[in-house]
């Protein structure tokens, strides 16, 4: 008698072999047929139990939710849409659920919104939606490894915990062990971080770059993969507290490097997603479809999930300047006609989600990767162009969601870096580590930074991040 | 004229085409011979210059630390230790290192202590040591990914800030966004924590375990890796303040297969380790026996570095419970001696390092699992034995560190798991979410956790847990 997956056993041959399975039970039909799930993939086993056989109370004690396992032949299914189905001689319950208690909860078997689910993030992995989402995921996290490792590149822990406040990407949390009740103050009634954990202000990263380029300059391709914090109010269905970011950064890389780098991770990422989560994806595609056919025509997709990862992979992706697609916005219908909701009149202007949606989806019809943006609406590490108005920068721009990734080749010179320091007031004793770098045996070197459930959505179809991420932490939610 | 990294390149024949190499000086001898790295590998290429085609003022630039670009001949090399060197026809500095400034940090050429590199953080992955280390920490971070992925495991991103802080694992950091000056507070003169950025009390992780279990019993078998805190006052060689955890967690396992898993596992990782990681682990392993000589002869290891990792992967692990370990020890000479800082004296007592590395490095002489703990040194979800007295508790003992993991069975039944919460004073309405798995299909279900930084400590053979962590953080210490 074998204990396997179910996965595994889906994939078997009907040899008429004893078979014992676990798992948590999906259907329970005419007291007769057991669809079985344990995880390991959406689809469900059938177990077929010859219900005379058993006690009634043995049988009235297979609910949906319930844990069970399960002892039998395998046998050629009956059924469509499976090779196999289990014969059933013995079984056990090994955990109840009960039916009313199940009533109250998301297992109970009819539709739940996704913010119901959302409520009981604890139970939601036990549907098909999140199952398939969470492991998509993991598949797609282990493609990102895949993909650097194979490559060259060494996995970097960048600190989480971070005394440097400098970097200006954003709104970031205090990391305390004071009783805020209590605080220690200084004798002029400041807060005296001295007296803190770690004696003085920290806070969580919202960023591993700059790290990353002290190990780029050591090891020479390095990546990061970990989370990362944002402290802004944002309530949107792109924005996270809490998220992980994956941050390469290789030395002696300039932004071409940086181009062809981005694009061929994300496709090798992305075919990895095709080539090891067909049945995942398949069940999403089809979700979406369904969701589709409730909205009006004209906001409806015209590619079903997998055509659009086959748009990211099967493409190469255009290269644009920024200069150039301020043209093409300049002079596009939807401008004239004052169909953006931020109209494009000048060169200087911060493209949105909708002008880099034009872009890819009605102008190029492919990826884009926009670059050489104007220095002053992108950060102070930018290698500075011999235009001295745009810097290295550059985003790749996908489909439906705009952009996916930001990066650039970095300010390798020491002057040129601390005079945009001193200009943009970033205190040079905070990030004389960092200046270093330029001083020992500096190099051309870029990196970018891809938000990894932006890609798990682009990847799933979700369209609220919040239901790409286990536990989501968003303003006023920090539950489990 | 191909440019390739340096590890690619010394594995080439000397096939006498043109090649490019980047990378940083790390010695220049004789005006003639300069050994180059790119961080790919530990080894050096060697570029042979003939310093009377080149104006002097290039040459001058060549010193330690500074970024070069060479291009040249790839040669059978005439010197030891390599196949093929550089001659080279044309290079280009493309940044300095003033032998001044070099002087001043740990890029200078002399042996510096391992306290001195802690300090220059951003600068210590240039030398051979931490290039070694970090390259192993690497490797051994994707060898646990490839093994759990191969074997069926889902990814799962435990998070990171929690609401919970019923866990009881150890001290932990608040998270908030108040102003610490002047924090809000409620009517009674506590802190409003309703009016902080969660809506509530929240702090770092000190363990993905309890959110783990949620989705082994929707998914069956997931693993966890990422960081987790600990407030604690530790100044020592074993503990961080910020640490990356490995936690797996597997549904319809008992503890045998949680033992099962454990040696695997950690088998597989070291022997991935073993397979890819040859030049780094030779160097380190050299490290050691050079750190030995300068220790009296009762000090030094038995095995070499390379040696203890075959004594892991190349013995079974021993089965003891921890009732028969309490026996080993009590009737142990050095316990009967008094040479133990803790006498063991009777069953219940905790045991320490000193017992452990007894027990694996003179009784047993092979890795051990001590098993079945006493209920009250451990923790409140562990499985509670038929005896009432001992938990399904495990944990695996290596030489030279003591425990590696630990992990149990999990309390799978409901009121078995409320009266050991009531009785802990763990507030059931915090835990609802917990319990909840135990209402809905409950099943047996077990996991593990290890310390990422104690499993490069011991692969890499060094002492100082800051020193397998790219920026470490310690009481007083969040630098960079």
């Amino acid at each position: 008698m074998r204990y396997l997956d179910i996965q595994t056993l889906l994939s078997e041959e009907p040899l008429l072999t004893e078979v014992t399975v676990k798992g948590w039970v999906r259907s329970f039909r005419s007291n007769r047929f057991v669809a079985l799930n344990d995880g390991s993939t959406i689809k469900n086993i059938q177990c077929v139990i010859d219900f005379e056989q058993f006690p009634t109370q043995e049988i009235e004690r297979i609910n949906i939710g319930s844990a069970v396992q399960l002892t039998g032949t395998l046998v050629e299914s009956q059924g469509q849409g499976q090779k196999v189905e289990i014969q059933v001689s013995s079984f056990q319950v090994l955990g109840d659920a009960d039916p009313e208690e199940v009533k109250l909860t998301i297992l109970s078997p009819k539709r739940h919104s996704l913010e119901k689910l959302r409520e009981q993030a604890h139970l939601r992995v036990r549907t098909n939606t999140f199952g398939a989402v969470m492991r998509l995921r993991s598949k797609l996290a282990f493609g990102v490894h895949k993909y650097f490792q194979e490559n060259g590149f060494y996995y970097m822990h960048a600190p989480i915990i971070t005394g440097s406040d400098a970097e200006g990407a954003g709104e970031m949390f205090r990391v305390t062990t004071f009783d805020l009740n209590n605080a220690p103050l200084t004798e002029d009634g400041g807060i005296d971080y001295k007296q803190d954990f770690f004696d003085k202000e920290t806070n969580l990263t919202v960023s591993g770059q700059l790290e990353a380029e002290t190990y780029a300059m050591g090891l020479g391709k390095v990546y990061t993969f970990g989370p990362t914090f944002r402290a802004e109010n944002s309530n949107t269905s792109r924005h996270l507290a809490e998220f992980w970011m994956i941050e390469p950064e290789v030395a002696f890389c300039d932004l071409d490097g940086n181009m062809d780098l981005a694009e061929d991770f994300i496709k090798s990422v992305i075919q990895y997603a095709l080539d090891n989560c067909d049945d995942d994806l398949e069940f999403l595609e089809n979700r979406l479809i369904q969701e589709d056919k409730t909205k009006p025509q004209n906001e409806r997709s015209e590619m079903t999930l997998r055509e659009r990862l086959h748009f990211v992979v099967d493409n190469t992706f255009k290269r644009v300047t920024y200069t150039e697609a301020i043209d093409i916005l300049k002079n596009s219908k939807p401008n004239k006609k004052k169909k953006f909701k931020f109209p494009i009149d000048e060169w200087g202007a911060d493209l949105q989600s909708e002008h880099e949606r034009f872009l890819v989806e009605k102008h190029f019809k492919c990826p884009v990767i926009l670059f050489d943006y104007p220095a002053n609406i992108k950060a102070f590490y930018m290698r500075l162009n011999e235009d001295e108005k745009t810097v290295r920068a550059m985003d790749v721009l996908f489909p439906g969601i705009g952009e996916i990734v930001g990066g650039s080749q970095r300010e390798e010179r020491y002057d040129v870096l601390l005079d945009k320091m001193k200009a943009m007031d970033i205190p040079q004793e905070e990030l004389q580590w960092y200046l270093d770098l330029r001083k020992f045996g500096t190099a051309v070197h870029s990196g970018f930074g891809l938000g990894f459930e932006r890609l798990v959505q682009f990847v799933t179809g979700m369209g609220n991040i919040r239901d790409v991420i286990p536990y989501p932490r968003t303003p006023g939610n920090a539950k489990f």
